[in-house]
């Protein structure tokens, strides 16, 4: 036996008893007469102590040779330590260690074992099994298999069964792309790696499985944007007989769940706002709600004054920043400068301050009276002491803008606190988006996703207006998951497919056994998937993904540790049927 | 809303609710002034009923159109039902419907939605979404979450984290074929899909997670045999600073819990057995003990009495078939004919009858005398009314052939209970087994196992014989989980690379991160995997899986349903750097 307690487990109420402990060496003390060891496994660290009046001289010279990491095996007995350490819940003992085995050497780790490491990222990847023993990043794993059983726990309770789906399945140009994996028994045909479960669970639908649940691993073969992932892990789920009102209620529910049992936090309000508000209001689909600043529409006010610059502008819109009027006249360039980089390509800033003694003063005096300015506060709903910005141009654009000045800014007034938790759903997105590049409509959601019955008819005549009974659950400026009612007959799916520029024969190929499906009783059904990993990280107050994940891989889709993807011997491709053309 | 309770809710307390229902037409009954519809869910079956005096006609024609498998919404009040069915829940009561929408028509389903249907394996397959609304179908699935549910429990319970390790990681030539994926990121590069995540854990371990586990899907590219699947689920787990005994401890609690929760059935002896004496008495490394007839070695008995046939033979060994003494001269032919096919490949079989008198008549009452006999019912157990079956040959085919006789007599006999778990660990596997094609040693496990120490010194002179730290979980003859300690330093590491003939710079390139790894500390470990699809068919009391997996795939490795695998476009290809060579 390696051990008879943890190394976080030991108190004062064992001081006597005899104990055997296992762990790595995390950090060693020597005082030549007396050496401090500290012992650290999963579950804390423990203090040992040898001392040359009680310790046997070859252990003390055993003692003296250890290195950092190294792993031991000590025996020994609990004994009160003389100057605790109340930051430790050990820090009341210590083990007079009486036997001592060396269990492993270890060479000396590339970075410190701390909870701050002077490891860089790539240094971290490659010895991730090193950056795992350090406390912040084996606490988000073992964090996000909490909040994995929470969820399974939780809908399992609800009625749901959790089915797996296969991971070979069959490729579909649709969307982003496809991992493909070669057959060696069925020559010269392919597999594909699922981006999602989606046909699947509606078919488990179609079997009347009623509620179906699955935390699954898709794959997206994507050039890999800023935290992306080309496997990644989502919570599906789908159910039969549902109209988008239960939906929301059931995943309002395990939403309310786990931020109650996970973080300890009590949801009050929990709004739904339709896409086309979130939009006018926040400049985005996924907006951010634990603050204001809320945008307004000044078209009205400000045209017509002679100020040609907003005169010639589709939207004129406005923020109230709260506090603000007391910035200086460099930190308002900032601000024109933060916005005027490529990365967001405003052409400026118009800007009033709301002084705290009543005043107003803007940048275009020369143009808007103190009154003209006092509606502009009215309408942004400034108070004495903010500053009002001010941005126009095209509708799109200057929302996209504007949003993203919002968002800088909560970050730098400190109102983006990560454990505050606002979830809100945004609903009623549109069914389609035009894309300029192939001049076509696409599917916003996917292509199962229904119209919503009272727009329907718009399809002829306005697609683009046409709405979807498709929502998006979003928590603190984040989108965690995304659904909708699915199409449930064959008529209308294959519509579907005809708008999106698939001819019959493809769809046919592609989607035949759903369209198939669909004949023989489709009952009504609809869904959700959340991003488990992006769920978890927020949960955990995090902005990134990695360190939610055991072993990521990199921008390139590299696993620096392991160095995949690599490349196969003739033999292995021979078998396969295949030869790489570069 | 769709529905205010299932169809398997309602019981005579909800007599004279109003309810709506959603749910498949099972069967029609239409007496024309009266028409009774099962309409069902995947919580049950509820009775709708219609009849000229209480429903509008209008209704009452729809009703009449209704077929098989169409999706209907109906309301109305619960009323007692004049004849009840005590079958079913549901059976006191039936819905005089008042309102009535049909949600979707069926075509008419290929095959019956009934516990027996009359649809073949191929066709259930196609249609699989149809199969899967069938009850034995649908509860086999809901039977897997049950008991997948109640693993992550109760491990999560004992302190195991369930991490997710990768699904895209690096091709091993080592053991059974990789799938392998194209990097359209990496040119020329590709991934592996896993065939288990043995290096990962094993990395978890030197990443000090101490517990682990993960109910996971492997991938093997292997021609299929009956009853294997090219992509499967596991349950995987790992632990560090433990020993054998520390392994087998925590997952006969795992296996006496599934059985208590899930099948009600409390195990009471649960038996360790040596791989050599599993050999010896069952002729096979994952024995049935539900039943007796244990082998009887005999060659001191039988030998030198002048029949040659035994004299020749390396062993001769003999077992007490219960109760069979009045076999038939026929039903006896009948057992040597079976052992005498090609698959079992027997020469014969010699019989002593021990009748209920005492009296003792075999077919080689030339060679043998009464006394003689006497002994050979001694040394196999058998009692008066038993069947003495004696086989001879060389060693490992004797063994082998006696053993499948065994199992067919005990399927003959009924002593193959579905019902009863046996289960059992088979510990002492030998650490190599001799390869005859390759002429050389493969590894029986895989290649981190750890040779027990005292036989180490084996390796050098008789590879052969050295045991290793390698068990299996055996329940009612199958191996459901397997499992060893591992090689936790380099240097043995890569010893045990070099007698599994890899050189050196293979070895490294292979497996170089995860002797790389054993280089900054790692911990001795162990864990082991239960095959999932098995143990959960095996508790579900059915010897194949393929009814427990959502959707399987064919011997060929096909889906059919989706038909998959299939050919890619060039472009797809060209995309991948990749060109097919048939």
């Amino acid at each position: 036996m390696y051990r008879s307690h943890t190394c976080g487990e030991l108190r004062a109420t064992h001081i006597n008893e005899e104990v055997t402990l296992s762990g790595w060496v995390q950090k060693i003390r020597n005082k030549g007469f007396m050496i401090w060891v500290d012992i650290r496994d999963r579950y804390g660290v423990t203090q040992l102590i040898f001392d040359e009046e009680r310790t046997p001289k070859e252990m003390m010279e055993q003692a003296a040779q250890l290195g950092r990491e190294f792993v031991i095996q000590v025996k020994g007995k609990v004994i009160e330590r003389e100057s605790k350490n109340p930051q430790l819940p050990t820090g009341d003992i210590e083990i007079l260690v009486s036997e001592f085995t060396l269990l492993n050497a270890s060479l000396t780790p590339p970075f410190t074992i701390e909870n701050e490491t002077d490891g860089g990222e790539e240094l971290r990847m490659k010895y991730r099994y090193l950056d795992i023993r350090r406390n912040p990043v084996k606490e988000s794993l073992m964090f996000r298999h909490k909040v994995g059983m929470n969820v399974r726990n939780y809908l399992s309770q609800e009625g749901f069964i959790e089915v797996e789906t296969p991971y070979l399945i069959k490729s579909t140009p649709e969307g982003a792309r496809d991992f493909v994996v070669p057959s060696r028994m069925n020559e010269g045909q392919f597999y594909a790696l699922p981006q999602s479960p989606q046909t699947f669970k509606q078919l488990l639908m179609v079997g009347g499985m009623d509620k179906y649940f699955q935390i699954v691993k898709c794959f997206r073969d994507e050039d890999l944007r800023a935290d992306r992932q080309p496997e990644f892990t989502q919570i599906d789920c789908e159910m039969a007989f549902v109209e988008q009102e239960d939906i929301l209620n059931i995943f309002e529910g395990l939403t309310r769940h786990l931020l109650r049992d996970i973080k300890g936090v009590e949801i009050g309000d929990f709004p739904r706002m339709t896409y086309a508000d979130a939009m006018k209001k926040y400049g985005n689909d996924k907006p951010d709600i634990r603050f204001g600043m809320e945008f307004a529409e000044l078209n009205d006010l400000v045209k017509g004054k002679g100020f040609n610059v907003f005169d010639e502008q589709e939207l004129i819109v406005g923020i109230a920043v709260p506090g603000a009027a007391s910035y200086t006249r460099k930190q308002i360039d900032a601000l024109i400068n933060w916005v005027k980089r490529p990365q967001i390509g405003a052409n400026g800033l118009i800007w009033a301050k709301y002084n705290e003694d009543g005043s107003l003063k803007s940048s275009v005096d020369k143009f808007y009276s103190e009154e003209d300015l006092t509606a502009w506060a009215k309408e942004t709903g400034a108070n004495p002491g903010d500053l009002i910005l001010v941005m126009g141009g095209n509708t799109d654009t200057t929302r996209t803008q504007l949003s993203a000045l919002r968002m800088h800014l909560a970050t730098e007034l400190g109102l983006r606190n990560a454990n505050e938790f606002a979830p809100l759903w945004v609903v009623d997105f549109p069914l389609l988006e035009w894309d300029e590049e192939t001049k076509r409509f696409h599917a916003m959601h996917h292509p199962f996703t229904s119209p919503k019955p009272e727009d329907k008819k718009l399809l002829e005549t306005d697609p683009g207006a046409v709405r979807a009974n498709a929502y998006d659950l979003v928590l603190n400026g984040n989108e965690i998951g995304g659904g909708s009612i699915r199409i449930h007959d064959k008529a209308t799916q294959a519509k579907m497919f005809d708008y999106l520029g698939f001819t019959p024969e493809e769809a046919k190929a592609q989607f035949g056994f759903l369209m198939n499906a669909f004949e023989y009783g489709a009952p009504p059904h609809g869904g959700l998937a959340f991003g488990f990993d992006r769920l978890v990280a927020i949960l955990g107050g995090q902005e990134t993904i990695r360190d939610f994940i055991a072993f990521p891989k990199n921008n390139a889709g590299r696993d620096v540790m392991i160095d995949a993807p690599s490349k196969l011997d003739e033999e292995q491709l021979k078998e396969l049927h295949l030869q790489v053309k570069l």
